[in-house]
Formats: C-alpha cells, sequence, structure tokens
C-alpha cells in the first residue's frame, strides 16, 4: 500500500493484532499497520462508504458486477469523489465468502492464467493498489524530469558530420574500407549512430579514440585525451 | 510468473536450489522451479537474448534509458518476435549493480510512491507480468511495421557484449584509454550504443573495423573486409 501511496487501512477480526511478525514485515511501512483501524464486522468497515469492490478471482453467483482491475480502478477513482470508497480482500487462505462478496458494488478481478488464477493476497494487494496509482496520475502524470545523469546536449548536425568526416577517414586508412569499392559501409554506420542520436559529450569520445587511432597509424604515437578531437 | 502465464525462469548464482523453503512458496507452481535453469553468470544467462530490461527503483548513472513497467510491456512484446527477451531482478536484499543493469536495453522502473518506493521482489516480479500478460492479451497484437532499409536481425547480447570487449582492447591499444585511469569512457560508449540497439551487420562492420584497426597497430598490415572479425 505504502508504494503505491495508499494509506487507509481497515481489519475486519484479525486474527491477532498487534502482531510482531506483521510488524515486522511492514518494515518501512509498518506506520500505516499502527494506525489501522479494527473494525468487528464487515458492516462496521463499509459503513461509510460510497463505493466497495470486492477482489475475487471468482465470479459469484448473485454477486455485483465483474470488471478486471484496470476498469475498477477508473470507477473507484470517480467514485471518490463522492465519498470514502474502498477495496475488500479476503484472507490468504479462505477468500471471500458469498455473502461478503454481495456487500460490495463491484466484483473485481485480476486477468489471470486461467489454469493458475489465484494470486496470493499480498500481490492481489500490490496489483490494485498499482493500478489505483497508475490511474490517479494517468492523466496529471507526476513530473519526474528525469535528468538522466551523464546525459549532455544532442550534438549539432556539424559536430556530426564532422564525426563521421573523420570515421570515414580512419576506415580508409586502416584499410577496412577501399574507397573504390567503399559497400555501402558509411551509409549503413550512419544508420546507427542516427538511430542513437549523439549527444555532444559522445562526439567528443568517438572522434578523441578517432585521434588516437590516427596518430598511431601515423607513426606519431601521442596520447590524447578524449576531447582531444582536433578541429573539424 | 505462473498466474501470468509465464514459465521460463533463469536464475543466476542461486544461494542454494533446489531449496525446500522454496519449493514449499511455489505452492501449486512448483513445477516452474523445477524446470528453472540455473546459470554460472549473467553472461550466461543473457548470451541468447535479443532485448533485456532491468527492473530497479533506482535510475543509474550511464544506465541504458528508463522506461515504466506498461511501456516496458509492450516494448518487451514487440521485441519477443525477434527472439528471446528477458526480465531481470536483483535479489531482495541488494538489488542489481550498476555493471549488471548495464547489460541491458532498458532500465524498468514501476511507478510508485516517491517516498517508499521499492518494492519487494515478488511485487515487482507480479507487477511486471501482469502488465506483460495485459499487454499481450490487450486487443490485437501491436503492428510493428518497421521496413527499415539494411535492417538485419538484433545482435544478440553476446555478439555485444564481445564487441564491447573489442573495443576495450582497442581503446586501450590504441593509447585512448588508460586502463589505471579508465574515466567512464566503456561505461559511456555502452550507453550510446544501447540506445542504438545494435543489428547483427552492424556488430559485424563495427568488429571488422576494429580487426582493421588493430592489426594496423600491431604492425601486420592486412586488408580485412567488413565481415573479417576473428571470433570471440
Amino acid at each position: 500500500m505504502k508504494t503505491m501511496g495508499l494509506s487507509r487501512l481497515l481489519l475486519v477480526n484479525p486474527k491477532r493484532f498487534p502482531d510482531d511478525e506483521a510488524v515486522a514485515r511492514a518494515a518501512g511501512a509498518d506506520e500505516i499497520l499502527a494506525q489501522a483501524q479494527v473494525c468487528t464486522s464487515l458492516d462496521v468497515a463499509l459503513a461509510d462508504t460510497v463505493f466497495a469492490c470486492a477482489v475475487s478471482a471468482r465470479q459469484r453467483n448473485l454477486g455485483p458486477p465483474a470488471v478486471q482491475a484496470r476498469a475498477a480502478a477508473s470507477e473507484i477513482l470517480a467514485k471518490a469523489g463522492d465519498g470514502d470508497v474502498a477495496l475488500l480482500f479476503g484472507n490468504e487462505t479462505s477468500g471471500l465468502s458469498n455473502a461478503e462478496v454481495q456487500r460490495c458494488q463491484r466484483t473485481v478481478y485480476i486477468p489471470a492464467n486461467p489454469a493458475y488464477s489465484s494470486l496470493n493476497l499480498a500481490s492481489a494487494v500490490q496489483l490494485l493498489c498499482y493500478e489505483l496509482r497508475l490511474t490517479a496520475f494517468d492523466s496529471a502524470p507526476p513530473v519526474v524530469t528525469k535528468a538522466i545523469p551523464f546525459a549532455s546536449p544532442p550534438a549539432t548536425n556539424q559536430d556530426i558530420e564532422r564525426f563521421y568526416d573523420h570515421l570515414g577517414r580512419v576506415m580508409v586508412s586502416s584499410g577496412f574500407l577501399d574507397p573504390q569499392r567503399p559497400r555501402r559501409l558509411l551509409p549503413k554506420l550512419r544508420r546507427l549512430f542516427g538511430r542513437a542520436e549523439l549527444e555532444r559529450d559522445e562526439i567528443n569520445i568517438l572522434r578523441g579514440l578517432l585521434d588516437a587511432v590516427e596518430k598511431q597509424l601515423a607513426g606519431r604515437g601521442g596520447r590524447p585525451g578524449p576531447a582531444g578531437n582536433s578541429g573539424p
């Protein structure tokens, strides 16, 4: 729940509460457990809700309409404008009874392998909370400006053309490319580097390497750094 | 995995395998565990993949492009037409190292509460498998008609790692890279070529060029063609 930004947990007749194992497993999210509200019956837990969804792998006779998790997330968020909404989960062993499911306005199922469709309780909770978070932030996504580390400004067309010239020279001087029979090698490398959308620093590294190779081939030696590309 | 219809599990250097606790926890899905393939290194595990995604809550320096789980599922399914694809998860305690993430073509993150963003391993696996299943069965499969001239099949992870090895050798032998002071030049080039998603022919061209340069540097001369990359 906490990974997806949810915080309000209600427990209906828990076998043990508080419980040391539960606290240990809650790790950094133990405040959600500490603030959990214990209810003596499902009626009490659902009393103030305007919309409740029972999560169940099985479609029930006489149960409320069944919807997929993703569609349910949209409905739940829409209804949340009107009052409290709830997701109802059964316990790990026996799930929800028909009577409990019938307390709800929807049965929510998680699309799964028909041959093995029952998720662990923890997995089901995680998935539903995830769908709620994604739906909640879908239209107005949280602005995540991931300034990718090391990204540098894009290279200019001129930078790139100079790199291709340089690459072509080394391809010839190394004996790899026969100018009389170029075999479309350079266009193929243009296609590759074009896809990558080269950045300025990357051009500097590539040209530094080409410089170093060129100097070695010319028998001049030297040990240029990555920024050591000698002009156009 | 089984709830979402996935079956192929590879384990890299598991602490214990087979393991009684794992079997007990696998419940009705123990055949997936029984058929799991144990690999002695990540290289072995990824060798035949054409597309691998590292699942990580953290954006890494020099890591591959980061995409959300849902978008990653679409990409993975599209690439699965070309060959094996992989999702890479770290262990519960320490996650993935930067070097491991850099072996992949994408970093996949699960949108989460910024204040508490790290999911349990089991939860992360469940969510990614769920997104894959939903995407796979979501209406019609994505029509990927990338009629790109010259396109050849994607390079495998092994091809790509051999190219990086070769590139690294030439960077050193040309005097461009000082092994005592590598300055993250190779990770930066990994990031560049990772974005490009190298094809098999391109690897052959690049390695042919490296071969030619290497032979010149060794004073042996010669004029190898683009297919003249000499083994691993």
